[in-house]
């Protein structure tokens, strides 16, 4: 049993999105981001098996998808997406995202 | 590429904890427990391998383990614990989390 409280252990970076990584097992990665309003975490996928999930701690912004796809990220959403489909963040707020791979890449 | 607001599509119930399933496959399941003030998940434990993630995305409580243990749960507390190992959840406020299972039982 172990605990990780990311509104303590992770900040912000003015320069770019800050990344905590929090648990990394056989079955699951864990990890924070947290964006400054205005920073993003461009599209991109990777060519292998799994999904991610992207939960929004705290915060406001987009979660972006291929062909320009928009979708409106605020607190309490969660995004499930194949890790091999194009995928992003773009905070308009300070913004804190919690992501879980699996399995873990 | 698929998003649920668990704030909005999981509500509070004054008889016991409110369960949503957000996403089951082969790689994850993800769950949404609402608990009112008061309100418990005893402790338990799955006898299989894999790890589970309890998020708590809103209010205060404890997670319960073996051994009558109790740890402080608040807003972005991250508990990682494998399936095998008693865990529980008890609110003081009402309160938000959210359950990763991986791989999915």
């Amino acid at each position: 049993m172990k605990k990780v409280n990311v509104f303590e252990s992770n900040s912000f970076d003015a320069k770019s999105m800050k990344r905590l990584l929090v648990h990394d097992s056989p079955y699951f990665k864990v990890l924070n981001f947290n964006f400054k309003a205005g920073q993003e975490l461009p599209v991109h996928s990777h060519d292998i098996e799994g999904e991610v999930s992207l939960t929004v701690l705290e915060g406001e912004g987009e979660f972006l998808g291929k062909d320009g796809i928009s979708i409106p990220a605020r607190t309490g959403d969660v995004l499930i997406c194949p890790i091999s489909e194009p995928h992003g963040v773009k905070a308009k707020s300070d913004l804190r995202i919690l992501v879980t791979i699996a399995p873990p890449i």
